[in-house]
């Protein structure tokens, strides 16, 4: 299913190594001013160049297809492609039969009969989330100007304190081994009834999305995992006002699956890239046998790093696309103004 | 939003104190046997009566309005329908002002401009999990026969002995609180191949409905958040055979969204039901002032308890909306037969 | 495919000889006042008793099962439901080999391997128009309240004098026959700008329903087929003044799938009923020979009688999907505005 | 809504004068044979040359952008462009207030605030029908080889007689004008069984594609509106064998909503196109008076010449939306086989 969304909705498409990936996007007020310098600064953070980021180099410049005419949104469908350009196709021969672990290759092939695009992840790669990350800059544009995003890297293979990230990275390259990472991502501002119950929970909107990000094993909001372990009297946010301002935030900003005005949290777990450099034992379809596979290529030790502008992407689309439906919801007048 | 699923598709209804709640399933293929009885033993799991669940009863006798004749399924949708029996609406007059701590109440009113039914929560209620239990019961006649699922109660108020859950759930009842869980739910036998990328990997569809469960604030696939902490070299899960079994399940058999045949393992966290007995200090926008709240009424102490069946049902619904996709998806010959 | 709409969203439901029949309306705003009598009529206008319809009496009372609270919506999903009463099953048990000419009974058979609800057209029936009917009464309350609906009978059995109409009818009772009929129904005030392209022009909406409903074999509008036979110089609508106002409605209101303020005009050939009481030579697979078929049961003469508000119920529910996403599409503020 | 079918599905973009146009096809069968050449046939018949076509020249060469390796489709996302070639963006500058009659200029200024693409229709412009050709032919590919399409130009301006249709589009082009059309198309050997109620009937899911095709007004089936003036013995349609052939095919190989395996049989009414050369006495937004308006630019006298392959590609999509969907719905075992 390359579509999501019900009143912001997306379209993606392409593989690593073909002509070009991209995303449309259908539901998009007219009127929105919208450039393509207007992706640089999101397109950057996803961008290679940091120790532990892939040397492959794309320039990742967005070309804007249609839905745009004098410097502002039409009201019809933008489409955004990204060309494909700095691809080593010959890197992945071995790869349709010497399945590497924890990879796609296998399940690709079983899935689609062998006719999958192998190199490079074919669409399985996540390279696919450029387009996310443009689909989320755009999203940020639908919601209202008051939301703000902060999202870090909340954990490195377990370390927590920034300062050492660096570290366990360099050890993890040195190693020819990858490193896991936790992403955090926080949505301020964003106003309380937002939501589309029973199924469109704004967790169940943005995990959908989340868990579509190549890599991502688990997704939490607010206290999350922790809140199993407490009592209800610890876990409550009591609620100090008519704004619904609460005494804490246990919630992560959602209450019945509504945001409720506070801050929306939402923390990912990212596992490790399966790509490494250390030869690993596994099945060869071509021999029947298991034997060591040496990944060439060029990888992330961490993609985690480049991770938290998808995932704060993700929650971006996310939130754009329950901000439009509210319009259809929202009940005019109030019950209190009826009377 | 009341639909989920592509091609096992459901429509859901109903408030907590309204006549009925109730699911139409749609996309069920013609000819599979079905009857009233078939539903008494995943429902009777979801059914209050031990210690730390609500006094409310229910018969929860499902009505098939529409969709069988003589005993199967017809090809048109299937409606079930469960009436409304042990309702006391009086008990629940006072919370469209003072709202209860981390409910829907405040979020419900606000979206609905005070238009919402707020007799036992309305549409937010946790009573219309019945009706996903029920569709989870169709769902696994979809499934082939060969799907089983193992769901457990894995943790309850942070003790992991199923031994000493009775005492933890009993503290909490006798000091008028209430407890949070962890479940875990694993299908085992799930064909490889399973799952609809980009958007509909088998964690986003199973997130998705996990996450409109009341009270889910977390979901982790395989070894979930632990693999943030991990390296690569430690959590790839080495292919052993033709067959695609692994060294490991770190993945939780999912491997890039598509089920690998391995068991597919999901982890959910319950966060204790808000509705405690012990007076709270909220807000109460009839006084326009925090004051102690005291909520009546007939509530689980540890929702999780009637949750695992729950779980079991998303995780079978989003397996079966993918299985029917799967027939559309395969494609014939695959490559190797076709020379 | 039970479901129809992206913002007013229908689930169908339900058998001619089953326990009931219903529909299920998610996307409703809050606040609506609805009760059981604002259905009465137009369900009566789809009723039978007139000389030429069939002599079933259902009470065609609506059952409201969910979505209303205090006599308005509350935004949740709206079920109706009609339960099944006058139904005689017995008259049908011999079409389950001895198909009925031009009737679903065979190719359902085939489709669905022989697992159909025979009884009385099953889930074919035109019993399950009055669910849209009561889809169509609820749409209504979603539109403005200047928008209005004229529909009438054009034409029966190619008379086109409505004075004759009768005539028409009782020689085709008398005959053991049933006529076709044209039914023309208009939207006037419907706002400029209504239409969602590419794909959901006003005109494909529109005819999306008005093709699910039995009978109907073509749907043409403004004046449809004739402007094949014209030139473009005497079709163009010139328009005459800042409101869109036209010097003639060829286009029935719609221009680029778009409505453009003009009344819109549908108009909906509907074909006599199949089942008439004249013995037909048909197929019987029981014996594998063409044999005379005679059908018993009670059935309209001119099912377009009653079919009227049906169609105006289609066009209903298409304008009011329409409406409720016009409100995510309108861009703010206009490009005039702007500067 | 730029998207279209559930399991077939079609996600289009662009505008006349902008960069380019596309469609994304998803659910796309892996293993498909595939390449640009393929789609040569088709477009050809779209593509202007004749008398009473646009002089504007477009190579239309499909860029095939992803979900294609080796020759065959992968299973992932189709993205087929066209880059837009010979435009001439200054034709069009007046027509953003003197808005042209019967097109979409005034309706979308109004729908989009003035924010939309006014360059030679932008997204409204009849080019899309060139994505819709493409994927037309990626349809066919989906059908079963024994499906056939007979397409013709039924009728133009009235004349039947296709001896003469060069004449009349020859007096029209002189007078400065354009001339509607009448399109057939006729899709044998569709297997009994396809078509998906209560809202999907072929004719729905036909008829909705069908109106989305720039300048159609009308659409029947089989006999269409001559049935309206008939009596049931006249238009039954008597089934003759085992195989379902019919003395008569009045359904135009439909009943109730579904493919009878008789001959489908659609009829579209093409109006005259409004662009024409005559000057039209119309509103003109900057002087708020009635003024002569003189359209220039290039046209097409006569636009079901080309849309014939247009109307076949819309049915072609239909009948595979509908045949992967059949996939999913057939029964097994049938109930004959079930004892």
């Amino acid at each position: 299913m390359n579509r999501f969304g019900n009143a912001f909705r997306l379209s993606i498409f392409g593989e690593s190594h073909g002509p070009a990936i991209g995303i449309t996007i259908d539901g998009l007020p007219a009127g929105i001013p919208l450039c393509e310098a207007d992706f640089e600064a999101d397109l950057a953070r996803r961008r290679s160049g940091a120790r532990g980021t892939t040397p492959r180099r794309e320039a990742d410049r967005p070309q804007l297809l249609s839905g745009l005419y004098g410097g502002h949104t039409t009201g019809a469908p933008l489409t955004i492609l990204f060309a494909n350009e700095d691809t080593r196709s010959g890197d992945y021969a071995e790869l349709t039969h010497h399945f590497r672990p924890s990879h796609a290759d296998r399940v690709a092939a079983v899935k689609f009969g062998g006719w999958n695009d192998p190199r490079g992840g074919g669409s399985f790669s996540a390279r696919l989330t450029a387009a996310l990350v443009a689909a989320g800059v755009v999203a940020k544009r639908v919601l209202p100007a008051s939301v703000r995003f902060a999202t870090r890297l909340a954990a490195v293979g377990g370390e927590q304190d920034p300062a050492r990230f660096e570290h366990v990275i360099e050890a993890a390259c040195t190693a020819g081994d990858s490193v896991g990472g936790l992403i955090e991502c926080c949505a301020e501002e964003v106003p309380c009834g937002w939501g589309d119950p029973f199924f469109d929970s704004v967790e169940s909107l943005a995990a959908h999305l989340l868990f579509a990000i190549p890599a991502v094993k688990g997704v939490e909001f607010g206290d999350g995992f922790a809140v199993a372990a407490r009592r209800g009297s610890e876990n409550n946010d009591r609620i100090l006002d008519a704004a619904g301002t609460t005494a804490t935030n246990h919630a992560g900003g959602i209450d019945g699956g509504i945001a409720n005005g506070n801050p929306i949290v939402v923390r990912v777990a990212v596992k490790p890239t399966p790509s490494i450099a250390l030869p690993q034992e596994t099945f060869d379809a071509a021999t029947g046998r298991v034997a060591p596979l040496t990944i060439r290529g060029r990888h992330d030790a961490c993609v985690a790093l480049r991770g938290a502008v998808v995932v704060e992407a993700a929650l971006a689309i996310a939130l754009a696309d329950l901000a439009l439906r509210e319009r259809t919801n929202r009940p005019r007048p109030t019950q209190a103004e009826n009377g």
